[in-house]
Parts: C-alpha cells; structure tokens; sequence
C-alpha cells in the first residue's frame, strides 16, 4: 500500500491503511481514504484494463491483482435531449451502470474492497445486504476463491435470495434486524478474519469514486452542473463526491459539480435530517417504499453525508412511488430498463424542474445504478399491452395499427 | 450508403444496398453485405463512441445517427486459467455480452439494423422473437422513435413477455409455428413498409461481426484458434464468423480461427445436417431443450452456415441439458451469471477436451451470448444453500464454516 492515512469523516483521526477499520474507534462515524492531490490517467489498452488500472494514480494500491476483475465500470453516459427538454434544462445525460458485471455499481466497490482485502491477507470476506451488494460480492468473492459470508434479515423471501444463493456463498438468514445486523457484522468479523466490506466501508467507497471520473472523462474534463444518486447507507454517494473531488484536487475538473441526493419518501431519513437541520439521522420506522434497494432505516453513513453536502452545497430530496414508477417509464422510453431505486434521480429531476429547481443552461447527470432485472415489480405496476391474432387477420391488425 | 451490393450466400446474385432484400429472390437463401477488404479502426474517443463509429470503414453507412445507439458493444473478454486448466488448453477467454444495454449480444444487430431501416427511410420495424432479441428490439426501436412490432408465437406463456411489453411496443401471439410465422413476416413487412430486422437480416449481422472485431482488438490481432457460439437461427454466428474474415481479409490478423457452431441435443437441426452430410438442414420436430434461446426447429440461416463451416473448417457439436447446467456451475464459479443457451460455447468446449479435440497451445474464446436473468430456471436446477440462524448463534455458525 501508498503512503496514505485513513481519516474520521467527522474527527479526522487517522488511521493506518495497511489495516482494516470499519468506522473510527473514538467518533463511531465512517472512515475514508486520504484524498488523491495529484495523479494522471493511465490511456493504455482501455479494451482490456481494469478501472485499477486506468486509475492507479488515484488508488493506495501498489500492487494489483488483474484477475479478481470482471471489466467493471467503463459505463456509458447516455445523452436524452428528449428528458432535457422536458425538465427545460441543456443537457440530460444517463450513466447506466446497469451494464456492470452484475448489472449494479456495486461492482466497483466490491472489487476496491476485495483487494483492499487481498492485499492486507484476508481470506474470507462479507457483507449484509439483501440484493445488489450482496450478489456483487458473492460474484467477485467466488472468482477470487475468498470465502463469502452473506449476512441477511430473515424477513427476506427465499426466492430473493436465488440470484445471491447462485453463486454459491456461505449465505445466512438472521433473525434481527439490519441495524443490530451491522454492528454485530464488525464484531463477528473481527472475532473470525473476516473482512465485512459493507455498504460503507472506506474500500467499497473507493471503487465508487470511479463513477464521476468517468463522467468528467466522458465530458471531456468539463463537468455537469448537477449530479443525482439515490441514497441508501449514503455509502455510494459519498464515493460518488469523493470522485469529483479528487478529480478537482488534481486539477482535471475546473469546477465540484453540485450534489442531488435522493430518498424515497417512504425511507427518507436523510432527507428528514436535511430539511430539518438535524446533525444526525434519526432511525425510520416502518420503511415501506417500491424501491427497496434503497430501503436503508438508520443509514451508517447518512451522518457523514449530511456533513459533506452542507460542507459542499447540494441538496437532498425525496420522491413518491408513484413519481419513481413514472420515472421508470421514461427511461424505458429511452431504451432503459431500470429498477425502482435507479429510477429516483430522474423522478428527483422531474420533480425540481418543475419547481425550477434548475437554470436553462444546466447539464444534469443521473446515475442509473442498477438493472430493471433486479426488481420486477414494474411488471404489475405498468399497464403492458399484449394482442392476440389470428394467423389469417395478422396483416388487418397491423394495418389498424400503423 | 456506400457504393457496395448485397450478395446471395449461395448463387451469389447481388442486390443493390440501398433497397431492402431480406432473402434471394432466386434461390431463397440469406443474402448478405459485400466483405469489407480494407479499413482502419478509428480509435477516437473510446468512453463515448460507438462500434459504428469505431468501425466506420468497415459498414456500408455514410451516415451514421449516433442518438440511437445505447452504447452496446466494447464487452470485455475475461480470462479464465482455471478453465483453461481443466480444458487443458493454453488460454480460456469468455466474452461476456451480458453486459450489453439490454443484456445479450442482440443489441449490437439491432443497432446495424435499425440504422440501416433509417438510412433506406423506414418507420416500421419489426422482429419475431419471443426473448432477447425482441426486448431488444422493443428497446431500441422506441429510442429510435420508430413503431416496433413485434410478433411471438401463441404458445408462449404471457409473463415471458414483460420484459418485452415494458418497453411498449405492438406486441402480437399470432396462432401459428414460427417457421410460418417467419415467411409471413417478410411477406407483411413488404405489404405494410415494416422493416422487419428479423434473425438473420443481413444488417443484423453486420452488427454481430463487431464481436469479432473486438476480441481481435482485445487479444492484439493475435487471432484465437478457436471461436466458440451457440447457434439458433444461424444468424448470430454468421456475423461472427464475417468478423473474422473481414478482418483477415484487411491483413488486421494473419489466420482465420477455426469457428464451433453449438446446438442443444434437444433441438439441433444444424448439428444432425452437419454429422450426416446433408446440404440442408431438416425441421426438428417435437425441439426440447433448457436452451430456449436456441430452441429455433428450423433455422433459417441453417444452410449458409453449413457451407460457410465446410468452406473454413471447423465443427458442429451439440451439448445435452446436463452439460449446459453443468456448464452454467462453471461459469458462475468465474462470477459469471449466463442463461442456458450462453453456457452451451464452455459446455462443448468442455465436452470437445475431453475426447482430445484441442492442442495444449490453443487459445479458445466462448461467448457468452446473454444475462442468466433472461432465464432464471437455473434457480430450480441447481441446489442452492440458504442457511439460517438465531442472532445469538451467529458467530458458531460462522465458526463451524470457516
């Protein structure tokens, strides 16, 4: 590992990287990697590197392992000037991460993490989660022959856990819930050597961070007005700011672009802290949302995240099922089959614009983080339409239909 | 358009370009694009363009409309020593097209399709299908603006169209088998100007040749010796192989590598022509396989892929469902989620090693067509593990798995 510290998002202790710490031993709150001030891109054989690779300069690693990697990232930014013009604003661009390894960003953070965990000699790692994380890490922890605790709340449905179970990990349902579940999570891990690479965890964060380089690649160094990401642990979304803020330390964006952090009104307890000026985020009771892969009660990073956007500017809000549902449609109008939770930044962007949130010259980014397989629910929410023919009347139906 | 013909895969008639002609009008067969023998790959920008940008020399187009694409293509060719090592061959490569915008390899011959319907002036398109290739073309064709019909046979269960019907397109059950179905199709396409970019349309597969075109690129036009695809309608493997050989015919690589067309057991009208010598494939009936995305009875480009396979050299083999789950274990140990039939390229290479096929210095690549969430049956083959826990008794658990 570099010669860089880990530091408290809140009291700035430092801690040695070549170490696993989850959250600081005096605040309690999230830890992160020093931040990069000076680095270049490494352009070499993009068709084949790894996002470890093109950005070496910005991560602690001195050494990397290739072969934990399934060509995460290199993500596309999708230009719509038909949602542009809706929400009256210059540009609207998609970054789909759906088209990740495992069809979530998560994949970036489980690869930064699991060779965090390599590179310290660990040989077993996990996490809690019930979807996306949890599938991630069951991928890249069954390629990189690490053993794989999943850590789930029995509430979950069995059948939730197929696209988890497939890939074989060590895979327990626990009767408590995911607030107890996390901390509990610390201990047993380091009870047993394991190293939990939870929502939050510094080295995941890193992984994310690759998310808004890209983006300032992709509009050639000039960055966009406004960046939306659903929020959950707020893990992501710190990863998310950070990127953007590394990028800027080293000179190759001119300008932060400023931060949209979205809820769902049905588990918003960031958005509540937000708008009324709390310094910490109060525990949700009941959450009941359709977008389920941001259904965080007590989010282990929303703290730090409340700090970052008042340090930053930005804003936080939070959308309806019924906007999120109606923010699915347009994306599938775009060719974009989204699930609930990565359909929230384009509701928060609908719902803004019409309170002319945005300026007219405003270039917008919002981050699709994960499949429309993930989630199926829109199924039954979307009223699809499927006709019948006879062979002989196929030709007269399609002309009614021209 | 460029100044280039269409051409009959088997009496060789030409075509003008700029007209459409789906089969010749003489004997039949598929017709496809005139080979490209000189070009240059145009390596600008990479993070924003597409494979029509990319390869621009190498398409008939002169004008391209970038606002269609959704960034398919670029999917990354992953290694895998322990495959190789178990095949006991030199190097294993798996392209994954699972991480295309709709999640299989359809995408890209869906983009070459559409942007040739828009070139001669269409504004119907239309597909018969009943998976990938019509929810990608749903997809694509409402980007696009264009009206999307799409056509499935009656016997199809409703909820195997959803992931269609999101994207709402005119979706039809017409009572009748698809061989009828396909002939009618062309005949209602020309009635009613619907362009219908069904499996083997030459502009379909000018987009699948792009595959090819990237694993060069990714081995350093160092050509593969064997190159490995599921085969259905003989449409996807056509572009393949045409790949290849434009490739090696602009001196891009120095051999042609030696093509495996895969079939399942249970319905494998190419494999049964192949194995007894016959000219031309004959209907299966009665197919029954996992595979259903290569569950076509009667494949309508059949025929040109025999000859093409007798010309070059190369093999025919077909795989059983317990070879097909066998080799979808194998590959989610990789951390790679395939639906049945995109596991049939590892299960004949693994069959193939076994009776002694390859050379210890072969470097194979299998493509890995589409996502296992286009077919989650798996989750009912394979015997997947959840295991369950008190809060208290966590950490004994874990013990006892470490």
């Amino acid at each position: 590992m570099k010669k860089v510290a880990l530091i408290c998002t809140k009291c700035k202790k430092t801690f040695p990287i070549d170490q696993l710490y989850l959250r600081c031993d005096v605040c309690g709150e999230p830890v992160e990697v020093e931040k990069v001030t000076k680095g270049k891109i490494n352009k070499n054989d993009i068709l084949n590197q790894t996002i470890l690779e093109r950005y070496a300069d910005f991560f602690p690693f001195t050494e990397i392992d290739k072969s934990i990697s399934l060509h995460e990232g290199f993500t596309p930014l999708i230009s719509s000037p038909e949602l542009a013009s809706e929400s009256n604003i210059k540009n609207l661009f998609l970054k789909n991460e759906a088209q990740n390894p495992t069809w979530s960003f998560k994949d970036r953070g489980t690869l930064t993490g699991i060779q965090h965990a390599i590179s310290l000699g660990y040989e077993r790692i996990g996490v809690l989660s019930t979807g996306n994380m949890a599938a991630s890490l069951a991928a890249y922890g069954k390629r990189a022959g690490l053993k794989t605790f999943i850590l789930v709340s029995s509430s979950i449905p069995s059948e939730k856990l197929n696209p988890i179970a497939i890939y074989n990990p060590i895979l327990i349902k626990v009767d408590v819930d995911y607030g107890t579940l996390y901390y509990n999570s610390l201990k047993i891990g380091k009870q047993h050597k394991i190293y939990f690479i939870n929502s939050d965890a510094a080295f995941r964060i890193e992984g994310y961070k690759t998310i808004s380089y890209e983006i300032c690649e992709q509009l050639h160094f000039d960055a966009p007005d406004y960046v939306v990401f659903p929020t959950s642990s707020g893990g992501g979304i710190r990863g998310f700011i950070k990127g953007f803020e590394e990028f800027r330390l080293c000179g190759l964006i001119d300008k932060m672009p400023k931060i949209i952090s979205v809820q769902a009104i049905g588990c918003a307890p960031i958005y509540k802290a937000y708008i009324s000026n709390a310094e910490v985020v109060s525990r949700v009771k009941n959450p009941n949302t359709i977008a389920h892969a941001i259904e965080n009660p007590y989010p282990p990073s929303g703290n730090a995240l409340l700090r970052k956007i008042r340090e930053l500017g930005g804003t936080v809000v939070a959308v309806t099922d019924e906007e999120i549902t109606q923010a699915q449609s347009q994306l599938l109008k775009n060719g974009i089959f989204a699930q609930p939770a990565a359909a929230t930044p384009l509701a928060a962007v609908t719902k803004l614009s019409r309170e002319n949130f945005f300026n007219e010259n405003d270039t917008v980014v919002c981050t699709v983080t994960s499949s429309g397989f993930k989630d199926t629910s829109v199924f039954d929410r979307l009223d699809l339409e499927i006709l019948e023919s006879k062979s002989e009347d196929l030709s007269d139906l399609i002309r009614s239909r021209l």
